[in-house]
C-alpha cells in the first residue's frame, strides 16, 4: 500500500515511522512549510514537497494530519485522485471531505497525546475509524490493525464526544498537574515528589472505576479541610475557583453532602 | 522497635503490613470500632483493642492514622506514656500533639492514595517527616528509610501546601477521569479506551514539566473547538463551568491568548 502523509507534525511523524515499521510504503510527505516537511522526509527517507501540484496522484491512502482549522482550506485546493483520503482529528466530522475532490474518504483517529520529545509505541493506542463506504471501512480497519491491537469503528458524532472526554482526561488533567507543580514551587518543594501519586492515580482506574477510586476531602464531605484549602488559595482566585468547582463536581457525583450543596454553595 | 497502630483504615493497614515485612514489631492495634480493629489485628496476627485504657504503655512508637477531625478528640483521652507519638496526616500540624499527654511527637506523612482494594508497595512512596526534637527526627528518618527510598523532612506549614497540591494532582485528577467516563457512558463508548491516554498523560510528566507537557485546544488558543465543546456541555452546566475554568487556567498559565482573556471571558 502506497501512502502520502499530509502534515509534518507529531501525529504525521509517529504515523510515518510506525507505518514504515510495518512495511507500508510512505511514498511522499507534504507540508506547506518546506523546513518541517524536509525534516520528516529525511527521517522517513522519502520524497517530500511543499507544493500541492507536486503531490503524487497514484497513492492508495492520503493521510491528513494538519491543524483542524487548516483542513477545510487545504482540502479546497487539494488535487483530485482516486485514493482514500482520511484525516486523523478527533473533532472534525468525516463530511469535511464532502466538499473536496475526494470520492473515497474517512477518518483514522488515534487517541493519544503526542509530543516530539517522547517516543511512544503505536501498539496499544486505540484507533477510531470511519469511512464513507464499507470497502474502505474494511481497508482502514486492516491498516489500523497492523499498527494497533485496539481498532474501533466510530461515527463522527460519537467521536466528537470522545474527543471532549479526552480533553478532560488528558489536557485538563495535565493542567491540574501544573497547578500542583506551581503550588509546590512556591513552597520550594521539588514537584517530582508527586510523581508516585500521579502514577498510582492513573494506575488505579485500571482496576476501579473513577467513581469508585475517588478519595479526598470532597468525597468525604470534609468541610473543615476544604475551607482551609480555599483560604490557602485566597491570593489566587483562579486556582481557588477551580478548587471550588471541582469539589462541587465531586459532591454532585457522590451526593454525600447533598444538603450542604443545596442549601448553600461550598464555603 | 515496638509499635502501636492507632486506626484500622487503609493507611494503618499498609503501614502495619509494610512495617512487619521490615521486621518491626506491631505490638498492638487500636480502633474505637472493634470489628475494624479485629480485622487488622488478625491480619497482622497481633493484639487488638477498642479500649483506650488497654493500650500498652511501653511501645517505642505510636502511629495515629485516624480521620483528621477525630485526632484532637482522641488525643485528649489518649493515656500518657514515654513513646514517640506521630500522625500520618498531610493537613494536620504537628502541634496538634501540644495539648496531649505526649512529650515526644512528630509526623510521618506518606504521600500516596490508599485503597483497601489495591495492594501497593511502600518502596517508592515519599515520606515526609517532622519531630519536636532532633533525636526523634533521626529515629523517624531511620524508620521511614527502612520502608521507602524517599524520605524528606518537612515543616507543618509546608506540608499543608503539599497536601493541597496532592488534592489537585490526585483527587481532582480522578474527578476529571470520572467526568470523561460520564461523557463516554452517555455515548455508549467503553470508558477504558481512555486508559492508554491517561497513562501516557501521567508518564509524560516524568520527563517533561507539566507546563511543557501541556497540549489541547486551550494551549493552542483554538477558540472554535473550545466553543464547540462548551456547546456540547450546554445541558450540563457544572461540567461546562469546569471546562471553562480549566481552559482559562491554561490560557493564564501560557499567556498565548492574553488579549482574548483580558477583553472578554472565554466563549
Amino acid at each position: 500500500m502506497k501512502i502520502v502523509l499530509i502534515g509534518a507534525g507529531n501525529v504525521a511523524t509517529l504515523l510515518g515511522t510506525s507505518l514504515q515499521e510495518k512495511n507500508f510504503q510512505i511514498v511522499q510527505v507534504y507540508n506547506r512549510t518546506l523546513s518541517a516537511v524536509e525534516t520528516l522526509g529525511e527521517k522517513l527517507q522519502t520524497n517530500f514537497t511543499d507544493q500541492l501540484q507536486h503531490i503524487v496522484s497514484d497513492a492508495d491512502l492520503y493521510v491528513f494530519s494538519v491543524k483542524d482549522a487548516a483542513l477545510p482550506l487545504l482540502l479546497k485546493e487539494f488535487p483530485a485522485n482516486n485514493g482514500l483520503w482520511v484525516h486523523t482529528s478527533g473533532s472534525v466530522p468525516m463530511n469535511v471531505f464532502a466538499d473536496s475532490a475526494a470520492t473515497r474518504y474517512g477518518v483514522f483517529y488515534p487517541l493519544q497525546t503526542f509530543s516530539k520529545s517522547r517516543e511512544i509505541s503505536f501498539d496499544h493506542i486505540p484507533v477510531f475509524i470511519e469511512a464513507n463506504n464499507s470497502a474502505d471501512q474494511q481497508l482502514l480497519e486492516q491498516t489500523a490493525l497492523s499498527l494497533s491491537d485496539k481498532v474501533i469503528p466510530l461515527s463522527s458524532e460519537k467521536r466528537k464526544h470522545l474527543h471532549l472526554a479526552a480533553v478532560f482526561a488528558n489536557n485538563f488533567t495535565n493542567h491540574l498537574y501544573d497547578i500542583a507543580a506551581q503550588i509546590l514551587k512556591d513552597q520550594e518543594i521539588d514537584w517530582e515528589v508527586l510523581l508516585p501519586l500521579i502514577e498510582e492515580t492513573a494506575a488505579k482506574v485500571r482496576t476501579l472505576s473513577p467513581k469508585e477510586a475517588q478519595t479526598g476531602p470532597a468525597v468525604r464531605c470534609d468541610l473543615p479541610i476544604i475551607e482551609k484549602h480555599l483560604d490557602m488559595l485566597n491570593d489566587d482566585p483562579k486556582k481557588q475557583a477551580i478548587y471550588r468547582m471541582l469539589s462541587e463536581g465531586i459532591y454532585q457525583q457522590h451526593g454525600y453532602c447533598g444538603l450542604v450543596v443545596k442549601t448553600n454553595k461550598l464555603p
